[in-house]
């Protein structure tokens, strides 16, 4: 039997999601009883780029479910050695039950997972995906919604618009977080970036002939009025050749139209759900952490909870 | 209710560091059984600075209270992407029950404290202070004096005279241990320090308020007679601008002045007490490890044991 | 009684070589079952140099046996701020019930054992030993020779032929496994390697004592015929004082004498072992891995089972 990895949203249909929302749901009820117990699972968490959020919620996941964590990073693994990663793979899977994988390289996962014999899960791969980011974010969005009497699963042919800002090329949180929305009923998108950061033409292309409704503006300001969803992103430094390019950017004029401040808030509908994946740099002020709106650290929360359907999902096999 | 944190130990009454080192000689003693577990616990070591005796002892103990433990480092974590502390904080609370926090920043811990729903345990703030290394050190204080027939919590007049040698500038063990032993009665302070490293004069004027009694020397060989516990303390070169600001001082002929030789120690009590934070430099040397004045690695042992005490007191909440 | 540390190859005989085979092959026999469980016991990591293989195979190994791990590297320990060797694991005694320790200089697990009261396992120091890869070799020699109907133990007078190749000089590994092998009848030892990186004479002159037959090739292709096991190495860019001298050999007309190729592979006997300690690089072609014949990948798992037998060996106590 194959393993079951978990490399792209394309993977889930929308009854998949369900059952993942409704098995985090669970988790997060039952906070204090642990439903399920896998004391002899081992997960193995190999992270080649920097990560606070997504290395440690895996591994709070992986202990609420009595699992043993083994990580490593680039900075104290063979790859130092110049190990290919398909090696460092066919290493690991013999020191664990599942593999969680960032790289900085896209189709990174899917290399890893032609030649392991465990599961391998995508945490990132480049500008590609980052598949339980998204699953986590559209638990946050139902859950949110959820609160404001609006059903995800059948919104009743009520439009839901999601604003999506920032580094939208580089942003593989947004590709995937864009595939799963497509999954569900009456999604209407609304993509904000500055010109040379913007969503990559196959994705436009893709939601085109799903006959999503689709809309790019210059400015937040053009959006915020209709939005339910705005989901911003920061422009991310690394992902740039100079660091002129990215100033270029960061101190242009312009750059406040991609940055949500309580001015901006003011203008935004009060059912509205602002989200971020965080880490955020100067896009998102602190000054509106407090506003009932604001749902990131709420994301960060859900994460753990997410991902221990996942990894559940994974191990009950 | 707020979260119980641990950020100074301004926030101890004498009563508190009692109970303290009741229970981490209870854990001393029950060494095999496992006094209490909380399996269900899960403990954030988020280090900021090198470290090893301070990070790995809070793992050690948490282990043996049945937790698990989660690390971070400024290495791997989205603080290279420029995340704020704050953010950092507000993330981590999501994934355990209380946080060990080291940072370069003074005030660093309380930052994180005005966060946080879960309780921060300040492992070292820049040059600020130290509380669990003052709690670790006066229990083997206490329990190093026990056996020498005194009784720490009332020593019947007898003064006890306490020598702090090397960087009382920025040494945060030596400030967070000055405050925690002013608790206790009858002690004479003896300051030893090259000329720009000197104690602050905020502490020695709260010392002074105190009328505690205090005394500078230029030489550790004007104190070594009276001393009844000699604490040392390395010069730190990380927090020197310039290595000649630091060579001025290590290299210069009056550097012997806070040097522990087996020379100084024949000249020391019987009784005396040589402790040190560690790690060392050239200013305790190894000759002397053997010595049984020497109690540096019994400070080591002992923090495995205070800090399961404090990890206990804030998990049995 | 002195703590049980493992340290050199040496110190095994031929029976106890056994020994740790049996028991690891009932691990590898009953891996959902766990014999042995020691929740009481903590394993501390300590890893000087970059290791995926070694520093996960004991974690992993500690994991199946029900301890706990705790790992330092010298990216995060006091080493920054100079700590001797000494220090650290008189330090680190208090925290775990073992050490294993990886150092970049010779002797360094000795230094180590003569300080602690806990048991050090030598996991590699510098181009000196690395007994437990060893040991996980002989494991898969074992085995895999017994899938060939040949008793290790006792070849009935039949020769193994074993051929090393790459850096003799500096592979802690092989030096390891020059030692062990020895142990056990009617071997026959095959070296080949870039002048520059020949055995040390010393190993050649121990084997010359215990009348061992001993040949030197220039070249693979001069002793693949006769193989019986083809222990590859890689030759370590990191030993070299610079790039150039690394590259004149590795990318010299010679290069190839000293690697593994499906040409190769062709002339060797059917039932021949291809092994490497990995990482590869360049000497060992992925092109082979699926060659039954290829038992290196067996060998990372092998060193798992091998590890759990040495740690159980070591807590039992």
């Amino acid at each position: 039997m194959n393993p079951k990895h978990i490399l792209s949203v394309l993977q889930f249909t929308k009854n998949d999601v369900m059952r993942f929302i409704e098995r985090a749901t669970r988790f997060r009820q039952d906070r204090t009883t642990q439903l399920v117990q896998y004391p002899e699972k081992t997960l193995v968490t190999a992270f080649y780029e920097p990560s606070t959020r997504t290395s440690c919620s895996f591994q709070a996941a992986a202990y609420k479910l009595g699992c043993k964590v083994i990580s490593i990073t680039d900075k104290i693994s063979s790859s130092q050695k110049g190990e290919t990663l398909e090696d460092t793979i066919k290493t690991l899977q013999y020191y664990g039950d599942a593999i969680v994988l960032r790289h900085p390289e896209k189709g990174a996962a899917e290399r890893a997972s032609a030649v392991s014999n465990i599961p391998i899960i995508n945490a990132g791969d480049g500008n590609g995906e980052h598949p339980t980011q998204a699953l986590l974010d559209i638990f946050t969005i139902y859950t949110e919604l959820q609160k404001r009497n609006i059903d995800l699963y059948d919104t009743g042919r009520q439009p839901i618009t999601v604003t999506f800002t920032g580094d939208l090329k580089n942003s593989r949180t947004i590709h995937s977080l864009i595939y799963l929305l497509s999954l569900f009923p009456d999604m209407c998108f609304v993509y904000i970036s500055p010109p040379t950061l913007e969503l990559p033409p196959e994705i436009i292309q893709k939601m085109n002939d799903l006959q999503i409704q689709q809309q790019t503006y210059s400015s937040i300001y053009d959006s915020i009025y209709n939005t339910d969803i705005l989901y911003v992103t920061r422009i991310q430094k690394e992902r740039f050749a100079t660091e002129r390019e990215y100033f270029a950017i960061t101190l242009s004029h312009n750059y406040k139209n991609f940055c949500v401040t309580p001015e901006l808030l003011r203008l935004a509908k009060p059912s509205a759900l602002v989200m971020h994946p965080l880490p955020r740099s100067s896009e998102l002020l602190p000054e509106i952490d407090d506003d009932p709106r604001a749902v990131y650290f709420k994301q960060v929360e859900n994460g753990v909870y997410m991902r221990m359907a996942i990894l559940e999902d994974i191990f009950r096999q």
